[in-house]
């Protein structure tokens, strides 16, 4: 079942001691972490950055099996994990279109599936279109779930290589200076990484959007209680030069409907280019969760500021983290 | 080719000691095995049940590599396999759509496929849409062939994992009564499972289903050829009440075409439910091949006398055994 | 990026020898060739069909993992490199259908999918319905890239196991002489296999086509220049009893259109038949891409100058050489 972790602050050091067991049973949305449990986990990220092939550490979970059960595709989440559980020697069953094994298909629940995959597995990642189902396989198998997305719900590996990537590319999570831009109204990316930032401290965030995908008020009510501050600009090349990261996203046509004349307009509205990168500091980054159309410009990719390419890596090295502590702990 | 075992009973020690060759080819269809086979099959299922990760015996197929080619979407069945491959240390390669791949694209016939595919793999696992394309495999391949369903054809390890499920719930198969309830005109598994059942002594089966799909006369006549006691009934309960093993299945809606009525009545005529668990004995059991839908219902998940998840478990051991069997011999 | 080879003639034992860098960066086409680093690769492709389970020769690629990046799908090709890539212990990260994952779904570029799936994997394999497709991705990528077919345009591997599958049943390539038959126009088979044999001395080709798929003359013209005998024959029993390789194609029934009867006039013209290997040499074999459909008789398949199944594992042997050489030089 779903396990939120409660961890007192003295003893850290014994909680993550190798050797000991995970916190959690599952991974299933971001509120289950607080910044303890992240800068442990991120720890061990660190270390499997630095495993070499063939080296014991690529070999600590030879004899393990992943489900990855994807009830919609997403071959760049489904490679990220296959490749994690393979660089840490488990093994894979795929299920690309497990939606044809399911209640769409013949009427299957998603429990009944969860308790025939759990026979064959021992841990699954579930990619599901529906909110809330991750929760459901957890609260029903005997083995880990971690939820590689559901529906408008969580992506909470997606948030956590966010904040690792910020941390590693920035070299610290306090005081740190982040503008949001692009369509914040939808993307859950974007509400997950402010909903983590304000477990720091003396964190600003600013919201760069268009008119029609602005950051949603139960985000902005959630950072003032925990004392985050925040503010709203329309103004990309001064919230660029004043951020440590730019964290564009992609304006999601699917989300407008019939309104195409809108999503052209929000579109082409903030475009990270030569312009905002010149705008930047030199320490600065920008980040994107990607697939990327044009709202980064190509030219930016060669700056040695374009940390989208390396965030993405980076969620290889979260992902056996996770995999690794799930099923043979700290 | 296909290899039906003739066994004399006097020397089953010495057949099928270890490092014997296994005593058929290929896993066409069920009327291969005969009680002596199955006894001996089902020692080495309880041994794979045994068998720890990363013990030597996990790695007892270690370079051998199985090509799933299903020419019809079954993840329960190709997942079950896989997992049972690489439980055994072996390697898979996977193709959920190889229809793409044969006649019905280009115009290969099914023979020219398996001389391709053979000369990737070391054994091929075939799901396909027509009966008897194992059998033309089989007869092609000089690899072994398994067959995980052949269209209204045989699904002949689905048959070993249920008489294996009875064996282990109950403890012995001669004397057992079993009552088959539901779809017994289209299902294969219940026909399988009658005639895997005439190979033991002093069984007896009740039939309990809608008019619409009544057991058919060719397995009745069978049954009666073998000494097998049958009976039809109308009343679950007193069945329920009497059996060792109540084997429930899906009325399958596709078999009913456009008369939504008849499927409507026949669905929710024989429900196992709180009711029928409260006539059924102490030690007797619920089995169903999965998927449900509601001819049982989610009540009855926890009590210890629902098998079904049990059984589909047991389909692993099953097919890890075949899989060694056929490849590296008892 | 793409490297092609120049190779000076003096120092191929040093440049061949064990522990040397592979001369290629990526397999992209099969210009990339000449023929002393053709006849390294068949020696090498030799070695892998000696290879044993188990043996150290089968880990030689253990710790490394291949990606296979299919945005059409080719069972056939796939399942041949993801089976090259297992018997070297390596291990492999799917994509069946990774239009999905490209431009054609959300619009994300080939160079920014391959820049994500780089972080995932050590080598990619890249399908493609684009010609030049595969280029793009070796200018990007940072580890090496197979071209498995792109498009109208190059599928090197294949022309690579043509070329090393006559040697391995003529016994040479200087003074070979090809009956290429069936669809000339059309084929990047055939084409590749003509500018291959160009750079053995005292080939002739003999084309042997309908009239609506006859060879074009760019390829006339390139073996002219290269000192190549060609001649078109409509007569394919003369051109048999002089040939020591029939290589029969299948003409392409997309290719016609609307044009059904001419498909139809086609597709009937040329088989390869029992009278035909009546008139062929003891010592000459009948090839084939495959899949086949009429073109070639099933009565031909018993006849041991029947060579196309033999060379469909030829292409494991040369993937397996290919993997190899990219991942850990000679």
């Amino acid at each position: 079942g779903v396990h939120c972790s409660v961890l007192s602050t003295e003893n850290h050091h014994s909680s993550f001691a190798i050797g000991q067991k995970f916190q959690l049973d599952d991974v299933i949305e971001a509120q289950q972490f607080d910044r303890d449990i992240l800068s442990a986990i991120f720890q061990v990220a660190r270390e499997m950055e630095e495993i070499e092939k063939n080296s014991p550490g690529s070999q600590v979970l030879k004899g393990y099996l992943m489900a990855t059960l994807f009830y919609e595709p997403s071959t760049r989440t489904r490679l990220s994990f296959e490749s994690a559980m393979k660089r840490l020697g488990g093994e894979v069953l795929t299920t690309e279109n497990a939606r044809e094994f399911s209640s769409a298909a013949k009427g299957e629940t998603l429990e009944d599936t969860i308790r025939t995959v759990e026979g064959y597995s021992d841990i699954i990642v579930m990619r599901h279109f529906e909110g809330g189902a991750a929760k459901r396989a957890a609260a029903t198998a005997g083995i880990p779930v971690i939820n590689a997305g559901d529906g408008p719900g969580q992506h909470p590996t997606q948030a956590l290589l966010d904040v690792y990537t910020i941390e590693r590319e920035i070299g610290r999570l306090d005081g740190i200076r982040v503008g949001l831009v692009g369509d914040l109204a939808n993307g859950r990316t974007v509400r997950s990484l402010a909903y983590l930032l304000s477990k720091y401290q003396d964190v600003k965030i600013y919201f760069v959007s268009p008119e029609v995908v602005k950051m949603k008020d139960d985000i902005k009510d959630y950072l003032k209680s925990k004392g985050v501050k925040w503010e709203e600009s329309v103004d990309l090349m001064e919230v660029a030069s004043k951020c440590d990261v730019v964290y564009q996203t992609r304006i999601q046509k699917e989300r407008f409907g019939e309104r195409i004349d809108l999503y052209e307009e929000a579109r082409g509205k903030y475009i990270v280019d030569r312009n905002v990168l010149g705008a930047m500091q030199k320490h600065a980054v920008v980040m994107h969760p990607l697939p990327r159309l044009d709202e980064i410009t190509v030219e930016v990719d060669g700056d040695p500021r374009a940390a989208y390419f390396r965030q993405a890596k980076n969620g290889l090295y979260i992902r056996m983290a996770l995999l690794k502590l799930l099923l043979v702990g700290w």
